[in-house]
């Protein structure tokens, strides 16, 4: 089976869409997802005004649980996925769909109803959130490789070809052939000869 | 016939790539071309730091002639537009080719020469091009109506729906079934119902 790595914030709607369309697509085009993690929080850091993306000053996997509104869903995420990379993808859905559509904070309780709805053994579940050390240096990797890949917002795939990018819509569909057409109109432009490197809309604001 | 618009500013040479573009598409969709003014020097001018680009500090329509890389292209440009719009698009083709495929330096001798490659009327170019105040006024003109769209870069592109957008790619074709691709796939990215917002490659840079 071919593989195709997402990198996501559980704070961005974008990466929410992004992740139930890939997951519409996945079983009609005989794909995996890989699930990686990208932050906002780290990118967008006050401390980091100035600096190139590829050097942080502010790392979020050294900071406190109670502090950045992100951390404990990534490392929540990253405890989910030691049930394997099917239990992570179906805990991502119901923690994605927990924060943009029920509107809750990503918050503890928040974990361990995503935890349910997806069917994962809570026990093991806790027992993995609280190994935090390693869960964080986990966290770490993902961050410092989606830095090297150059990634900028979420959701970015990196396709079985290897070419990566960013993709924003607004519109979530889960209707199997309108997201089928949606990815397949992504991966037309990523695999065009012409090498597209950006389409995107300009955004009207008033001055 | 329907009508797209193309902002372009001579220094890009994406711009290049989709004017090409558009000219080998537009008479197998019957579309005409309509070229417009965004300045790349105007937006990246270090004076508007930290201001909201509907905001410049800075207007190239208003600095010397011989200043800013592009302001004589773009007088240049509105000079030739007052031969038609055929006239003007043939004239922005010719220049940019003088630019990004010779190297050339966008001087008087380039617009000279563009005028001449492109058949239009030398005398009648000279003396639009003298009427300076009229050619200024009409490029800043284009300049707040990019500012109103919310154009960020070249080319942008607004098409017959009203959808508009920043459209870069780097390899150039000219075969008109391949470009006629390219041109449906940007197009359908704009017309899905998601309402693709952005795809975007990250950059590798090295830290």
């Amino acid at each position: 089976m071919q593989s195709v790595t997402v990198y996501l914030d559980y704070l961005c709607p974008f990466a929410w869409r992004g992740l139930e369309l890939a997951h519409v697509v996945a079983p009609q085009l005989g794909l995996t997802l890989k699930l990686r993690h990208y932050s906002l929080e780290q990118a967008h850091h006050p401390d980091k005004a100035g600096l190139p993306p590829q050097a942080p000053s502010w790392h979020l996997a050294q900071q406190p649980l109670e502090g950045p509104r992100s951390l404990r869903a990534f490392l929540g995420s990253h405890a989910a996925r030691q049930q394997g990379q099917a239990a992570h993808l179906r805990f991502a859905l119901e923690l994605f769909r927990l924060r943009h559509q029920d509107g809750r904070e990503l918050d503890e309780e928040a974990l361990v109803e995503a935890v349910g709805r997806a069917g994962l053994d809570l026990e093991r579940f806790m027992a993995d959130f609280e190994e935090e050390e390693s869960r964080r240096l986990e966290l770490a990797r993902d961050l410092e490789a989606a830095a090297q890949l150059g990634v900028f917002g979420t959701p970015t795939f990196v396709l079985p070809s290897g070419d990566a990018a960013y993709f924003r819509f607004t519109q979530l569909t889960t209707e199997p052939e309108l997201a089928l057409e949606l990815w397949e109109l992504f991966t037309a432009v990523l695999h065009n000869g012409a090498h597209i490197e950006t389409i995107r809309r300009p955004r009207i604001t008033s001055a």
